[in-house]
């Protein structure tokens, strides 16, 4: 692609680094800045740079958040007691966009993957742990994607928890191998009401 | 969607006010940008702020510039006599990008089209029509969408030419209907290279 602006051919570049975005369609979307208020403009780049700069992960779960502890662990209404355990923060969005759950969250940033070089000790599963050990859990409900990986982390976890927890696993309404955050909410909130106890789960296979 | 951020909720609805783009794909785009260096989201942010600010529209042909002449009318080694006509600045990277074309472009901005609300006055045509009376102009050639709205366009321009300027456009291996900015690279330099008086395609029809 051939630019007669600088200054558009950078803007473009830095948008076709975004994942999924290709030059043309960066390049739609520099004109369309192009177009709008030099005001709004202003606003989308401070906006950008504001958000990398003050967002940070939640001291409890990993979540993202505005303080050091995210709104979900610091909302006294949450059932603080139970612990939703997803792959990312997307996840914790798709969940939180049924409108069904009221428990906690806890982020652990991936699933154990030997063939990606992804060990327990990359996932924030100790911190998992810890607080079990620490908080009065009563209960902890794997959100993970159905996959051998998930299941793996499932099982790795569910050995290291207090015994006394009840451990869940959300209802596999998603097709194995899909994808958690592609799931529609009404899916979700389903497989998250027929909630199963995991060892029921993996005896069932 | 739910966010449990203020800060990522912000800018997942800034990046989804862009064209095309959806809830869940701004949100893996604001995701992305979370995951990379300070400094480079940072870059990011302040290339689209200068890129609004500093971009100007060039005084002679309406293509974007980094001064007040853009970098084609400025280019000596360029045909500054011969002009092509075009909608918008996508068109004149689409042609640029063939590497087949050293003349100048004007960009129109658009085209006639009475449905849309756009006559020649919200359009560049007074600045043509005056280019091609001061400058030694000795051919126009249309690139416009092979539509209706492009060829009632460039029946009026053509009429307010000198008569003196040969008027070409581009040969149509376009299907009719179809945008130019979607063309590919060859069927662009094709249609360059084989364009026709204005005259015999309009009687033609
Ligand atoms: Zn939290
Ligand atoms: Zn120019």
């Amino acid at each position: 692609m051939q630019f007669s602006s600088a200054l558009l051919e950078t803007a473009v570049n830095e948008f076709a680094k975004l994942p999924g975005i290709g030059k043309k369609t960066a390049l739609r979307m520099v004109l369309h800045l192009l177009k709008q208020e030099a005001s709004d403009v202003q606003h989308f780049s401070d906006v950008v740079a504001k958000m990398r700069t003050e967002i940070r992960f939640c001291h409890r779960c990993h979540n993202v958040a505005d303080a050091d502890i995210c709104s979900i662990c610091a909302n006294s209404m949450r059932k603080q007691e139970i612990i939703c355990v997803v792959e990312n923060i997307r996840d914790v969005i798709a969940l939180e966009s049924t409108q069904q759950y009221s428990g906690t969250y806890h982020v652990l940033g991936g699933v154990i993957s030997p063939l990606d070089g992804i060990g327990p000790s990359q996932l924030n599963i100790d911190t998992l742990i810890h607080r079990t050990q620490k908080e009065e859990t009563c209960e902890v409900i794997f959100a993970l994607s159905p996959t051998i990986q998930g299941d793996t982390t499932i099982y790795y976890i569910q050995k290291k928890l207090p015994a006394n927890i009840k451990v869940t696993t959300i209802a596999r309404g998603i097709a194995f191998g899909g994808e958690l955050e592609y799931a529609d909410e009404m899916t979700l909130a389903r497989s998250l009401q027929n909630r199963l106890p995991v060892d029921s789960y993996v005896s069932s296979k």
